[in-house]
């Protein structure tokens, strides 16, 4: 019987590989720009690392972790988002120490693993690209990271996305609102779902994530987050709408936003596309917000962060409708046929140089017929074909033709490492 | 108590992951130019994937594979090479079907994962590079793979490597030799490793590879597969010896190579760095060889295949040695400090405006002291240093000072977004 990918995973293959490079390296290009560095985490850690920094009562760590013993017995888990990890080794290696520079801007691009109902756009493992900001409680850090998440969706060729804000507040906005949330929910604990009476006790503000149609009914009538704000919530968070304004970055203000996760604190915030044909509802690609107390959660010293995450995945759905030219096939430059004795080795020398050179290029190398170089030809996409047979090899002439127009060109054989120059021939 | 990463595994941070990217865009250009795409497969896989390619009786099966349970009861490992995930793809998702190229040609970048005991350059999640031929069985398809390793190590900048090629000849000659193998094996079987025990019953070849000194005293005196090659495998690796030679690629012919997995047939080979100060022994940075068979095993067509693996920690071990200048810092290209009212929202906008003209920019989001804003320009390593105060601000005028000799510019605010030309100036 043939083996199967595990449920819930796919692969990528080559005629899709080359749309995920190109916006990778946007994204790296485009983060480089700003100074963010890359930082690499291990695919697994200690499983306390995501317990602390998710919360025990996450959906994340209660049922979607890919947790398990290793063969010493230590209990690890497959990271099921970024943050924790980056947070893990910026306490442990120290990242904190004066000599580093502050704010400690740090990027990555990873896979990452949750246990859930697959569907569009969300796979057991995904992808996510992600930046943090360590260091910095300034306004002007918060409207950064908003910044930057505009301007690469927008580099990247997303369209029509919409930026959602909210604020969680300070320690006591936090304090106050969830004692309105449990005075709300208390009284209609039996009509909620399970689910959300253990979060009534455990984390009242998640049950205004729930996407249950039990939970649903109640959402609209729950206190908002909005009548509970202090003056110096409210303060900061119009410095950074003032800011958004200037830069010319689009927003609402959305109280219902809250995001899934415990450590958020201060500003949060999502963007959101909307396609009926991918999506029944508006659908967040990118999502973020301040956490200003998760490094103290791992033993480090009180220091203020922000960042955002972006699913890789959905990203992908929305470039291919929004950006399609990302995904068309490139092909090769140079594809070398070849025929009669002595011909293969001088035809692997020549696509040796074009390769040193910069190009592109093939040959066959199962030395089929000529007809059938010819088809491999085509179907690698190739913009010139160099022709090698018996007669070439001894005038030491080739001949080099552009499949688009069938214009052609005589290459000295000795001129092959300098094809830049011949090419200017074929310009018209 | 801080939490720790697991045992066995490093974080990789922002001031070494500059040189890991750099070497991977690196492979990607290369690989590019030679027509391989890349194909990424699942992070993890049914456990009998890698029960099937390795053997079930190697150690990396046996011993160092991370396997677990999921949440619905499914066997499934962390990949601990890259080779079994691409073959199951390449049959699952019918890339042997008539209308794909031929030969199938990809590439991989990935975390792998072993068990085994913390090394320098070994660890419990370590990155592999790979690329993979599937369908070709002609010797130019052999060359073809151990010239794209040799030119991909010098492009890299690995100097000193050593080629050590061996054949396992056909599957007769496999036979032969195994028999030999036992033959001379089971009369010390006494004296043999526990572990080699075994491999006489299950994989002899397997104890050519031990590394326990009860083993490798009687290894000198074992029977070697070069006087068991049949004629056409003789022939066979002499056309691709003769190829090697003709395009100036060193080898050395080893008949102690055996390579550690079951799946190889043919041509083996590995690049093998010599530096003592990184390795008591030359040590393997690339391995690969053909693998005929293993499509078959996974209940696909036959297909003829050829490969090769780097290992990228040590890579970069190698590297760090012997191309030191990819270790270096790259620093930014501006620093903009601000100081007084109204010019932190202007060094916002002309950060953003330098950077989407595709230069590195940065500013304080901290808002510190003018002095301070300086260290951290020093910090990041900016090449120039933009003064923007309320003066500058009112008068239109700012100064751009180039740090390596103190050379200064004006520069008109309205002309930010053409940075490029301003620059001439400066230019000596």
């Amino acid at each position: 019987m043939r083996v199967q990918r595990p449920k819930g995973t796919v692969d990528i293959l080559p005629e899709q590989s080359g749309s995920w490079e190109q916006v990778e390296q946007t994204v790296r290009d485009f983060l480089k720009r700003a100074n963010y560095r890359e930082m690499r985490t291990p695919t697994f850690e200690n499983y306390e690392v995501f317990a602390r920094s998710s919360g025990e009562t996450s959906d994340v760590v209660e049922k979607e972790m890919y947790d398990f013993e290793d063969k010493g017995g230590r209990h690890i888990a497959l990271r099921p988002e970024g943050t924790a990890g980056v947070v893990r080794a910026y306490v442990e290696d120290k990242l904190y120490a004066p000599e580093k520079a502050k704010p400690f801007n740090v990027y990555y691009i990873q896979s990452t693993f949750r246990y859930e109902r697959p569907q569009a756009g969300r796979q057991r493992e995904f992808h996510q690209i992600g930046i943090e900001s360590f260091g910095a409680s300034n306004p002007l850090s918060d409207v950064e990271s908003i910044m930057l998440g505009h301007d690469l969706l927008a580099e990247l060729g997303v369209k029509n996305y919409e930026l959602h804000l909210n604020t969680l507040g300070n320690a006591q906005v936090r304090h106050d609102y969830r004692d309105a949330l449990v005075n709300y929910f208390t009284p209609l604990r039996d009509q909620l779902s399970d689910d959300s009476k253990r979060r009534l006790e455990k984390n009242p503000l998640r049950i205004l994530d729930s996407k249950d149609d039990q939970d649903k009914r109640f959402l609209a009538a729950a206190p908002k987050i909005i009548d509970y704000l202090d003056e110096a919530t409210k303060a900061n968070f119009a410095q950074i709408t003032q800011m958004l304004d200037r830069l010319g970055i689009d927003y609402v203000i959305d109280n219902d936003l809250v995001r899934g996760l415990d450590y958020y604190s201060g500003i949060i915030y999502e963007f959101m596309v909307e396609d009926k044909s991918l999506w029944e509802s508006a659908t967040t690609i990118l999502g973020g917000g301040r956490y200003d107390n998760l490094v103290e959660e791992f033993d480090g010293p009180h220091t203020p962060a922000v960042g955002f995450g972006i699913g890789e995945e959905r990203l992908m759905l929305v470039l291919e409708k929004q950006n399609p030219q990302l995904f068309e096939d490139q092909g090769i430059d140079f594809f070398i046929t070849n025929i009669g004795e002595g011909t293969a080795g001088k035809a692997v020398e020549i696509a040796r140089s074009l390769r040193r050179q910069g190009f592109s290029a093939q040959y066959d190398v199962e030395q089929k017929k000529l007809k059938a170089q010819f088809k491999k030809a085509d179907r690698a996409q190739a913009k010139y074909v160099i022709t090698l047979g018996a007669q070439e090899l001894a005038n030491g002439i080739l001949n080099v033709k552009r499949l688009a127009d069938g214009k052609t060109v005589d290459l000295n054989l000795e001129n092959v490492d300098q094809m830049e120059k011949m090419m200017e021939q074929l310009k018209d």
